[in-house]
């Protein structure tokens, strides 16, 4: 039988986790808020029987065998952990924690109980483009990795919102906390090399907002470019900009054999351009972010069923 | 009356710029290649009476009042410097020589007859969709300039050519050289803000090619990424890539008040967005090399000659 699910947050991404969801046959048993109005307001139009405002309450439920973790950052490894630790399936939202040593407990709780499921849903893995541009570059269709350029442009993270976590850094606020992490993650995930050294700037240019304007002011970053060496010895340069509209995110993978780039695979040495109807897709990734999320979990909960 | 020209080099672009200097109305007299051979051959095709491999047969032609510098880069200052010490009118390609010290050496010679007409050809600056840009920062469409990406891509650059100063980053090879120092003056041009500090990345993938397999190889760049601290505030990332194919380059400029990209100027703080016909024009600004080169020295002649 498939576990019942404990969520936690309040978040818009609710909207389309839940029904997503049930969709697949789970029950959606109890639902945690930061305050019990919010929880109220969610639980109520997402038709969820139980709502509280303390962890334990949903951890400690008797239907609850999972849970989803898409609380603030700051709160999420110890939910995980406090979870792991009483024997619960666990789904968490990137980013896991807000440093290393919180994800470090993470992992640790996570091996203590090895039959639990501990995922942290880096959800681009599971975009169609991303995986087929993995499965070509296993494919050697690239030859050896060089460089990978990827390049994220939105608008801001805070448009039509007031002062929140998102504002602030420490509390995992920030491009290179909610974007760069997942960024990290797909580079290595698609070229199967991992970072050695790394260099790179945060700006933080939009200090108030007209939602802002008061005492606080944002101090997460609205800019972030860095390069990372990979210790297969490919050069990685990311950016990401918020100071633009839209969502739009590309990828463009070199290796000394062609590139993998907008729809394009370009074998350089044979001179010869073929273009696949499966090469096609990778044309300008647009992340659709809640299919994508609901795609990951969905993903992830038929794993813990299996 | 318009000057007479001596042309130094014997490159592709010479069969744009010799057309368009005459169509300008000027006489080209001289050509200089660096082997007697290659000078009879581009002089023959393009009907340039005098040619010659040495280069002070040019400079001290009697015909010749503008000397246009094509030549390879490890040349071109040593050339300036002496055609402006014997009061000729000089326009150099860029990049204008290999080090500091080789354009300061052309400066100073400028300075020295401040009649003589001495230009470098930074040529991006009269794309038009580049004036366009210049003029709508300067006009405050984006409000104070934060920052800027560039990116440009391109195929190789030693594309179907054997070994020669292109492989070798001491003689003026290399993306950086090649490419960056006219990105470097664009940003500048475009903004009004010079660079403060710097931090960067090259690297040489392409170390051999099916034309160039023997004992020599590669040196210069064929990748480069680097940041720029502008004095006014902005940060600039430019990401030069010769790993793909074609070439492509796009400047995103992003204030606090909007952005000018790919057609668009949304003006953040105004929740509006104008799209004119005048901006549309930027969409992905497509360097045509010729075109660009003969405009930027039809305009500096057209100087010359007022």
């Amino acid at each position: 039988m498939l576990p019942g699910v404990g969520v936690f947050g309040t978040g818009k991404l609710l909207e389309a986790v839940v029904p997503h969801l049930r969709s697949l046959g789970f029950r959606v048993v109890a639902l945690w808020g930061q305050t019990l109005e919010d929880a109220g307001n969610v639980a109520g139009s997402l038709h969820i029987d139980y709502f509280t405002s303390r962890i334990d309450d949903v951890l400690l439920h008797k239907d609850v065998d999972l849970v989803l973790v898409l609380s603030p950052p700051s709160l999420q490894s110890q939910i995980a952990v406090k979870a792991m630790g009483i024997g619960k399936h666990v789904v968490c939202d990137r980013p896991a924690g807000l440093c290393q040593s919180e994800l470090l407990k993470m992992v640790l709780a996570a091996q203590y109980y090895p039959s639990l499921l501990s995922v942290v849903g880096y959800g681009l893995r599971y975009l169609p483009a991303v995986r087929q541009l993995r499965q070509a570059v296993r494919d050697g269709y690239v030859g050896d990795v060089r460089l990978v350029e990827v390049r994220v442009t939105c608008g801001s993270l805070l448009e039509g919102a007031g002062y929140s976590w998102l504002c602030e850094p420490a509390m995992g606020g920030g491009l290179l906390s909610l974007i760069g992490s997942g960024v990290v993650d797909l580079v290595s995930h698609v070229i199967g090399q991992r970072a050695r050294r790394v260099h790179g700037t945060l700006r933080t240019y939009t200090r108030q907002t007209r939602l802002i304007a008061g005492i606080r002011h944002v101090g997460s970053d609205d800019f972030c470019t860095f390069q990372m060496e990979m210790d297969g010895g490919a050069l990685v340069t990311v950016s990401l900009n918020a100071h633009l509209s839209g969502l739009q995110q590309e990828v463009v993978v070199c290796g000394d054999w062609g590139h993998l780039t907008d729809g394009q695979y370009v074998a350089a040495v044979l001179e010869a351009v073929r273009v696949s109807a499966a090469t096609q897709a990778w044309t300008q990734v647009n992340i659709r972010s809640r299919m994508l999320e609901t795609n990951y979990l969905g993903m992830a909960l038929k794993a813990a069923d299996a």
